[in-house]
């Protein structure tokens, strides 16, 4: 089968790679339908990130179920299933106290022996906690590329959006106008905010915000916007921040546009951010929390809004490639020429 | 009238000072009945914290309406009222925000021109914020004793509970046995904690922890005492910690003693805590807040539970002084062989 494969920074390519089998009775072969790529995979592409020499790639996907092993229950071959960017055992104390993201045998695709999503086909392990079945009764091919941001960037902006408490009536800003911050926005929108500010430079990403529920946008940067989110909260801040770039110029953005007693969440993984002083946090009141969203568990909360049209995120994919193509979607990405590339294989 | 003063570290005498006198239509004197001694009190006793030679002292207080001023609304001469700790005046960003504790003309007792709480009487500014009056139809003295708390300590054991999401079910870890963590056990159990895990090593105040509601005690320290609570928890730690002390040392032990994803709420006012690093919170999936509680909020969701009897912590308060023997609860209180004093006055 083909599949994409990173060979250093600037050099992905899509080769021939062996068929993946079932290894364990709990397993499942999901021939992938659609993938795409995410942000964080441009830490590899630009070799930010150690990405090992002829490692596969890719996170995010939605395919059908091609076999499973004997041990699998809730999933059929044929099945149409969304696969969470991080796949867990269901049972370790974590998984069983709701944070699947820490689960003990976990693991990343593209790692640990495992398929990459940027492929025509990923193993999949533990296969009922896994593979999140969609039912395909009148499911649309547009209702099908809804789903995929299920699988990590959709999960990943309303992760920020939980950590920081967003609520009924929030008043929330989101840092970063990437796939994450944009599915932020929706995120915090659907979660009930009554005003949300998106700070971002590009036209066209705000305008993206406002579509999917942002109704301010500031268009400057650091003290400036810090200044300007001030001025749109009545000289408070915002109740809740959501830090979706993962840089210390991001992260102090949102430490001074958050409000007394507000809360930061964080979700762009952090590169260079400084230390946190407590007394800092104590003396502000003000709560952090972040980290790698439990998709496995947002994907049965969101599935449902998502399936009756009211959370459609699909229009972040604004650039199409077949897998074969796969490089112009990297190198769009990297470029900003696109916000994100939706791969049909 | 007689109030409190200290003088330097050790030194804390009862002396005739002015009898409070109205400065503003919105202002009310209060006649104190019961006051009591914070663990925070005792920062500037022991000269941790610079209080200023001759300053008032004292934060927590019940009374009588004595005097209105012709602006105050809600308020009448002969209630009784709860006096939060810090006083807000209801109107700036942060107090319409829900978090009156940053009041923009906010102030602690005991400075700016205002009467410590461990006096006679007070002047209470903006009155109608700040004096939360209790119904007085068959209310008993031990019905008051334990509205006291209200006035500081339960609110901020409640605080740390909600920083730290305590919910329905939780796993709840206590650091500190003073009288906030002893409180944040019992406002854990009222937030609906599963299981209440209070680290004391003295074992007076384990049995109170437990009377409030502690399902375990673990009566070791650091390492140990992290090792524990692994132990308890299946080898997950808790979903949330409460750290009521404020030193490096608990802080350390509340980052061990969560479980990846859960919360940290820190009430216990930080000397000396390291710097945190955002790259773990993040790895982990930790939250952090705390800080100053907003016990003008807090105060109104809990007196209700408190008049019905079913939120009552006053046997934290196992030593009454008067107010001219008010040294005596210090030291108590300094030498632990009091865990709070209450003071009549």
């Amino acid at each position: 089968m083909r599949a994409a494969i990173i060979h250093g920074p600037f050099d992905i390519r899509v080769a021939d790679v062996p068929e993946p089998t079932l290894t364990r009775g709990d397993e499942a072969i999901v021939r992938v339908t659609h993938s795409c790529v995410c942000g964080s995979d441009l830490w590899s592409y630009r070799g930010v990130s150690d990405a090992i020499s002829g490692s596969r790639i890719g996170h995010e996907s939605i395919g059908i179920v091609e076999r499973i092993g004997p041990e699998v229950r809730g999933v059929a071959v044929g099945d149409l299933v969304v696969l969470p960017f991080f796949a867990s055992d269901g049972r370790c104390p974590e998984c069983r106290a709701g944070f699947p993201t820490a689960c003990r045998n976990g693991t990343f695709w593209g790692t640990n022996g495992y398929d990459g999503g940027q492929g025509e086909k990923v193993r999949v392990p533990f296969a009922d906690v896994n593979c999140f079945v969609v039912p395909q009764d009148g499911l649309t091919d547009s209702m099908t590329t809804a789903l995929l941001p299920l699988a990590d960037v959709l999960c990943t902006g309303h992760h920020a959006a939980v950590c920081a408490r967003v609520g009924q009536g929030s008043t929330v800003a989101v840092v970063g106008d990437g796939a994450v911050g944009l599915c932020a926005v929706a995120a915090s929108r659907r979660l009930g905010a009554a005003r949300i500010i998106l700070v971002s430079t590009h036209e066209d990403r705000a305008a993206l915000g406002r579509r999917f529920g942002a109704t301010d946008v500031v268009a400057t940067r650091g003290d400036a916007a810090a200044e300007e989110i001030a001025a749109l909260t009545g000289d408070l801040g915002a109740d809740s921040v959501l830090e979706c770039v993962g840089t210390d110029d991001a992260f102090s953005l949102a430490l001074r546009a958050v409000r007394r007693g507000g809360d930061i969440g964080v979700v762009g993984v952090p590169h260079g951010i400084a230390d946190l002083r407590v007394g800092r946090l104590f003396r502000t009141g003000v709560g952090v929390k972040g980290g790698v969203a439990p998709a496995g568990i947002y994907i049965r909360e969101l599935m449902p809004d998502v399936l009756a049209g009211t959370l459609d995120v699909s229009a972040i994919f604004d650039l199409t490639v077949s897998l074969d193509d796969l490089a112009t979607g990297y190198r769009a990405m990297h470029e900003r020429t696109a916000i994100k590339a939706l791969v049909r294989t």
